[in-house]
């Protein structure tokens, strides 16, 4: 697999970076991961909108390497040069603020960003999706920006791997006794008959999934709440399902060893389940490359 | 500079790590600063103990190549071979999760750490410890296991970043109400003639400086009271100190702008100062390399 490093492309085995680089010394750096369908990149825009916005939240500049057409077209060489125009992908991109000697404050004079975009090989979860996932609730222990994607993902990684030893999909964080989010994904909910998720906020990832999840709703007649879940209605949620870039709409069946619901995906689950794969299947939202 | 990389002595300019060590991709590695001077390694046992605390602590597992007794042979190695024996220096010790495919939860089969140290030339700011430091409240908006020292330092960098913009040396950072500690330091206080500093808890790291100046105020008879000073109570407090491996024992004399006390470094600051001096100059403290 080529990957792209600082202005080159090489053997994904060959990609290495300075210990000096600030990405692995404070995980200074943001990321997005985008999604790709017979060579079409998904929500392209709204990732590298974000990825910017998040340059600019840690204070990384935007050079011409890393401004979104550059990143863009940095992408579909990728998906053209590793034989993945057909079937399914993603694209990882990665900016950190580059490499200077340790210091916590930013490096002065400024360095130039390391730029970093891999592509790889996708097969979406399918038979989870029918049959639904499991999942844990777990302290969310995070920072208070959790609205930028940055490298810093350790809270995030610890979460996971507590889902993943208690043989579950996903961890759904707590704080303050709401449902904020997954550890990669957002969290949706029915409750009372109401769909409900978090509010963007600095305390979740606003996903580009969970928008277009939104606004799916809203062309099916269904109602989004943006207010929290609260951890006492977690028993009684009727439906319940997360979302992300490579997630799509999974329906969750099982909490902490528990059914939701009868144990099977929901209805409104399923009607946006299949109205984002829909869209998605169109290329609607889709730079093709 | 020689430094150590996954076994092997190299160039600082060639030591390079994978795009996919969870370093770099996700902060997922703790790590250490240790000081030394004419050679000793000064409490390398516990800043090589809280190394492996840390390892424990978010689930690395603790090979022979990153045992404490490996790492610090490789430190004093870099020591000589760098012509560290004489003056002041730091030894920096890093170990991720190394390296493989990028998943949030821990890599199956697990893989090696990547275990990274370098030492540096260091030169104590003797000047400022005469005339004292300045700096700013931050919002301590970091996670709550603030107590694993691990690579997600982005909260830190940005607090500190905003100290430097302020023409200050440190963010002196405030949770609900109280100071916790500084961006890469711990904060002493003198309030109504008490010395206070946050007690060790999972919102602080307790550094290894902060232990020896608690044990030398009791050797001068000077008793530090383990509790919080409140936001509230810092336009009054008499005297100000932060401490740290580099930083050693610094006194704080202006805080926004405003003097801490006379705007001069207080008696029980320089006294610590003073003692924190006598024992590292002393060579108590130190493995001699």
């Amino acid at each position: 697999m080529l990957v792209y490093l600082d202005g080159t492309y090489l053997p994904r085995a060959e990609a290495r970076v300075s210990v000096d680089d600030r990405g692995f010394i404070f995980g200074d750096g943001v990321y997005e991961v985008i999604r790709a369908s017979g060579g079409c990149l998904f929500t392209a825009d709204e990732h590298l909108a974000r990825l910017e916005r998040g340059m600019r939240g840690i204070g990384i500049p935007v050079h011409a390497d890393c401004a979104r057409d550059r990143l863009l077209a940095i992408a579909e060489h990728l998906l053209r040069e590793n034989g993945l125009l057909e079937g399914e992908a993603t694209v990882y991109v990665q900016v950190t603020r580059g490499c200077a000697p340790r210091t916590h404050h930013f490096p002065a004079p400024e360095c130039a960003p390391t730029v970093y975009l891999s592509a790889a090989r996708f097969t979406p979860p399918v038979q989870i999706r029918v049959v639904g996932a499991s999942a844990i609730t777990h302290p969310d222990i995070r920072w208070s920006r959790c609205d930028l994607k940055t490298l810093n993902l350790l809270p995030n990684v610890l979460a996971k791997q507590r889902a993943v030893e208690a043989g579950a999909t996903e961890a759904i964080l707590i704080r303050d006794g709401v449902v904020t989010e997954g550890a990669s994904t957002n969290v949706f909910g029915v409750v009372g008959g109401e769909l409900r998720t978090y509010s963007a906020s600095n305390y979740i990832l606003a996903g580009i999934t969970r928008g277009v999840v939104i606004h799916l709703a809203a062309e099916l007649g269904i109602t989004v709440a943006e207010r929290p879940i609260l951890a006492e209605e977690l028993p009684h949620v009727e439906e319940l399902f997360i979302t992300g870039t490579t997630t799509d709409v999974l329906p969750v069946v099982q909490l902490d060893g528990r059914p939701i619901g009868d144990g099977r995906p929901g209805p409104i689950t399923n009607a946006l389940g299949e109205a984002l794969a829909r869209r998605m299947g169109m290329g609607l939202l889709a730079h093709r490359a």
